[in-house]
Formats: structure tokens, C-alpha cells, sequence
């Protein structure tokens, strides 16, 4: 985290708000009348107009990708370490945006939102939105922001899947598009895990079937137990090992169920803090999203044929301690891509941070980064 | 599983319990005044009393290794695989006890059983109990049946931990060890993923602080996905995606929060099961018996010395697709059992069954363990 005069900051930052009146048809079938989406923007966008790059974020992040806000300066962005002036995504030469997609709990229209049709907040009746939807959504909020092309789309995880998306959706508006910690599609362990924290969300007896907003309560204690599970598939084996061990939080085993060791005190930890800021409606449907992301779906399961349309240059990034998406995942894309004769650079990076290594600093692959970037012909 | 007229069947077999009077003192302090053990016996103990075996059970199973109930055909013994007449152990030349651990909830004092200081169920009075505790038990059991020494105890998992732990409590009282799909210790990984089970039990509104008995209450939910957890880690990502891949459960995508995927349904399914019949108190317990085994604990780690005192001959087994406890764990038992100079055999078995593979009948799996049991000198 940079401090606030920290010259490669991206500095003080205002959050955005684009509301859209064109209804937009969801990939489930159904059909938002009117939405708000939230942004953030750094940088300038150039007289050309070419010099534009998403950013598309994950699971529990949101637009507010670098800088700090003014009431609030320890609010530092997620990707911080990335986006800035001199930094990776020199902010100096790229007008970066980051945004909120459909159905978040941070900004952007979501199951806490207010349903005209009702009056009152969405809840469970907020339709289950897809990948594919939030290209939709981001591509009318490029339309408002002027910008018909995107010198490159980047995100890791979830935001990997849309960076991929938008060059199926939108092959003529991205000319980059930089693919992080992804995979075509969800493993059925992927899966599994999902659905075990969407089961603990929805047995929660605070859920009332995704109507509590109106309650005075919130599924805490399932949004907690979710949060744990995925903790665990963001770390890699080796750096839990190596960051807690078996570590004891008090001297000597407790013979009791209080805290034994350090591992166990983190997921509290993280389970706590996540629950009470997330929320649990948003959290089903990104699982969601993410089970039913399968491009390759439409084409008998042909990953190759899936991505004939792409027309953009890609990089594609793993890191070999990522279990939840390997290595291996990251090579379909490549091969993929290679069948269908696109430009492709593939880096494999031997950093211990799991599938987390993509929002941590590792120097191969910052330059890695800053020199693809550097190279990107405006 | 074998029909009940099978010639290698077990046959109808009847569980027996053990009354022990005499106070056992735990690893964690607390005694207990009594207690009783649920056992079962298949073949004959000889005359010399030195074709003993010891089948030591893992998280869910219990004394009910092998054959079936008279009034309850279905019935039948976890490891029925293995062990019968003319399988790979064989019951017509051993004499095998299955006991079933202190804590259980399938005979054997546990949780649910009657508090002789309160006259109600102990709950979540009953103290923590470990692998060592277990094996202390054992011993009294095997004392009770006229057992000087183990032809050989055996145990998968948690079960290798007590067969481990045997040849350490009682160098003199193992001739061979067999232990499969183990580790010395559990990685924090492997601590993790039971501190979230142990927190969807606890937190669940109707676990009572383990005082559920006399509630007319069980904390269902959070048993459910205590097991939903377990299950991703005991089945092999690759099993996983051979058995399920993304296979649906309607024709297409729901849209909606109902079962997309057959991986979801299964795990529901394992879910709802477990909760009917399992006891969380013991479950509960079961999890820190595993996260508190560390033999090297008092060897500052050092497992070499820790195994110094073992006297036993060993079959170290392990499944490459094996996640939970990979390998690798079990050549650190390999490694530290060859600088002790011990007799060991290593079987690595390329076998996709992830860590539940113990439990499966792979032909190199058991015409190994048939080939070992063969060559032990009675």
C-alpha cells in the first residue's frame, strides 16, 4: 500500500456512478429494466482515444482498483500495487477503468439494490448474472465513457474470465487482453467448493431465503464459514506452510475447541472481516457466474473453436503454486489460442501465492507486466 | 460389497462391547473413570495367540470392519474388501479386531454417552481425545482378549496415525505395521479445512455450545457441510472431473439456486446422509485428534527421532492422487523409518482415487497387502 503523497499513487480518487435506462437482457433470460453501474477511472484518456484499459475484478473486489479516497485515505485500492503513475499500468500513458459489475453489493445495481417492480431491495428476486452479462454492462459503460476500443483488457481469476469474454463478446474492441490466474471454465472440485459455501449461505437461518434485508439480519454466520472455504483455495499449501506451519497461538495445545493453532485464527479472522462487508446475495451469484462460465460450452466442449473469434493479442500469466487454477488451466487458453493462430505470450511464474499471486508484487511478474505494457503501440 | 452367501464374506458377525473400570488417564489431562469399547473379532486367535491383527478405523467408520449383521444384511463392514476369508487379510489365518475409538458415536464412550458425574449425556463435557489415547485404549482392549503382541496393526488416514502411533506406545507390541495413506502430521492446509468443518458445527444455532442432547436438537446444517468440506478433500480433483465433469443435473443451466451440476447433487447428497447418522460432538473431536497427532512434536520436530523407538517391520502405502495426505508424507515416514534402520516396504500407487483410495479395492493395492499379510511369520 503506497501512503497518500506516495508519488506513484494513483492519489485521491472519486468513485463514479453511470445509470443506464436501456434495458439490458440478461443471458438467463431475464431483463433489467434500468441499472447503475459504478467506476473509477485514472489517468486521461487520450485526444485519440486509444490509450483506455479495463480493469475487470474478482470475487469480493470492486472498481475501486488504485488510489485512496480523500474521507478515507487507508482505503487504498485493490490492484494499487499495479495501476498507478511509473508503475506496471503507468497511469501516466493509460486512462485505466475499473468497474463495478452487475449484481455487487459495492456500488454498482445489485440484490441490495431497491427492484422498481417492488420498492423494495431485490433480494432473491435479483436475477443470476453471468459473465458474459457484465461484458454487456461494461461495454455500454465503455460506449458512455467514449471508448471504442480498448488498448487492453486486463483482470486475474473472475477477471481473467471477463478479459477472455470480452474478446469472444467484443473482438473488434479489444486490441490486448491480459489473462491472470484463469481458467476456460470451472473444474467440477471448482464447483464443489462453490456450492459448499453457497450451501452455508442458504441454510443459514439468517438467509430467509435470500429476503433478510428487510429482517434486521444477515446470513453472517454462512457468509463467514464461505469465506473460510474459498481462504483456503486462494492459498497455496506451500505458503500456508511456510507463513503459519503449525504454528500455536497459545503455548501449549489448549485441549479445548479456542484457537490451537495460527492457521485457524486467520480463517476466523478473514471469515469475520468478510462478513461483515460482503454480502450474501452477491456472493451466490458470483459463484455462480463463475460455475456457468464455459465458453467452450456452445461448441460440444472445443475450447479452440470457442476462441476462433478472438482477435486479440493475449498474455496469459500463471503461477505454478495455483491449485484452485493451475498451470495447466492457463495452457488450454494458450493451446486454444495457438490453434486459432493468435499472438500469444505465456508466462508461468514459479511464486508461492497460490491463486492470490496475482494481486501480489512478485518482480518476474510486475516486469512482466510493465513490459508488455511498455509495448502496446497506442 | 459381498452378497451374504459369499465364501469370502466375513459372514454375520456380532458387535461386542468392553466395560473398563479402570481410570484411563488422557493425553490432555482429564480421566476417564470407565468406559466401554465396541469391538468386533473375525477368524480365530491360535493358540500361540500370534496371529492377532488390529484394524484401526479412520474419521467416519467404526469396529465394523468386516461381514455383516444378522438382522441388518446390508449391513456391511467398511473394509469388507479386504478383509475375509481368502481375501488379502486373510480370517481364516489371522485373528482381526476392529475397535471402535474413544469418542465415537457408534458404541464406544463418546459425547453422547451417559456422564456418570451428571447422569446426562457428556456433550460437550467429553474431553479431547487423541491418536495416542486411542492406541492406550486398544492396548486394554487387546490386554482384555488375551493379546500379547500385533501380528500386525493396520489403518488407513486417521487409522495410520493409530498404527503408527502403535509401534511408538508399544514397541514390543507390533510385529508389523501397515500404514496407508498417512501422514505425521497434518499440514495447516489439512487444519484449515477441519477448523472450517469445526466452525460450521459450532456455529450452527442448534449445536447448543455441544449441549444439543436433551434439546431435542441436532446441528444438522453444520454437520452437512463439515462433510460436504471433507468429501472434496477425500475424492481426487481428477476422480472428480472422470466421474462428474460438468455434467448436469437438468438439461440445461437452472438459472436459479436449485442443482445445476451432478457434482452438487452428490455432495448434497453426502451431506444430508452424514448429518443423519454421525454425532457432531464426535466429529468435532475426531478433527483435533488428527490436527493434534505430531509425533516429532516432542523431537522439536524431528520425526527420525521421534520413530527411534518403534521396533516394528512396516508397509508404508500412498496414492498419488492423494491431495489430503499426497505422497510426499508418507516418504517423510519412509525416510525417517530408513535412518532408524527399520524394515520398510514403500508402495506408491498411481491409483485415481484420491485419499479414499485406501478404502477401494485397486488390484496392485491389495494383491500388495495380500502379498505382505502372506509373508508375516505367525
Amino acid at each position: 500500500m503506497n501512503a497518500p503523497h506516495d508519488p506513484s499513487s494513483a492519489g485521491a480518487v472519486l468513485a463514479q456512478k453511470a445509470h443506464f435506462d436501456a434495458p439490458l437482457k440478461l443471458r438467463g433470460g431475464a431483463e433489467l429494466a434500468a441499472y447503475d453501474i459504478a467506476y473509477e477511472t485514472y489517468g486521461e484518456l487520450n485526444a485519440a482515444r486509444s490509450n483506455a484499459v479495463l480493469v475487470c475484478h474478482a470475487l469480493n473486489a470492486s472498481h475501486h482498483v488504485a488510489g485512496f479516497y480523500e474521507d478515507n485515505k487507508s482505503n487504498v485500492g485493490w490492484w494499487d500495487n499495479l495501476v498507478g503513475p511509473g508503475k506496471p499500468l503507468d497511469t501516466r500513458r493509460f486512462f485505466v477503468v475499473g468497474s463495478n459489475y452487475l449484481g455487487s453489493c459495492f456500488g454498482t445495481t445489485g440484490p441490495a439494490s431497491i427492484n422498481p417492480a417492488s420498492g423494495r431491495p431485490w433480494g432473491a428476486d435479483f436475477p443470476i448474472v453471468t459473465v458474459e452479462d457484465w461484458v454487456e454492462a461494461q461495454a455500454r459503460l465503455a460506449d458512455r465513457l467514449g471508448i471504442e476500443r480498448f488498448a487492453a483488457v486486463i483482470g486475474g481469476s473472475l477477471g481473467a474470465m471477463q478479459a477472455l469474454q470480452w474478446t469472444l463478446s467484443y473482438p473488434e474492441r479489444v486490441h490486448h487482453a491480459l489473462v491472470i490466474a484463469a481458467a476456460a471454465k470451472l473444474s467440477p472440485q471448482n464447483i464443489a467448493f462453490n456450492e459448499v459455501a453457497r450451501q452455508a449461505i442458504m441454510t443459514d437461518p439468517d438467509f430467509h431465503g435470500g429476503h433478510y434485508y428487510d429482517k434486521g439480519v444477515v446470513p453472517t454466520r454462512g457468509l463467514r464459514i464461505a469465506r473460510m472455504i474459498g481462504h483456503i483455495t486462494y492459498l497455496s499449501g506451500e505458503a500456508m506452510a511456510e507463513k503459519f506451519g503449525r504454528l500455536l497461538r497459545r503455548k501449549h495445545l489448549g485441549f479445548d475447541f479456542d484457537i490451537d493453532f495460527e492457521i485457524e485464527s486467520y480463517l476466523r479472522y478473514q471469515g469475520d472481516k468478510f462478513s461483515t462487508y460482503f454480502d450474501a446475495n452477491t456472493y451466490l451469484r458470483i459463484t455462480k457466474a463463475l460455475d456457468y462460465y464455459d465458453p467452450a460450452g456452445d461448441f460440444g466442449g472445443n475450447l479452440s473453436a470457442a476462441l476462433a473469434r478472438a482477435r486479440a493479442q493475449f498474455l496469459v500469466v500463471s503461477f505454478k503454486s495455483d491449485w484452485r487454477f493451475p498451470p495447466s488451466r492457463s495452457r488450454e487458453i494458450v493451446r486454444a489460442l495457438l490453434d486459432n493462430r493468435r499472438i500469444v505470450s505465456y508466462l508461468e511464474i514459479d511464486a508461492p501465492g497460490g491463486h492470490d499471486a496475482f494481486l501480489l508484487e512478485d518482480p518476474r511478474y510486475h516486469s512482466a507486466l510493465r513490459a508488455y505494457f511498455a509495448n502496446i503501440d497506442l
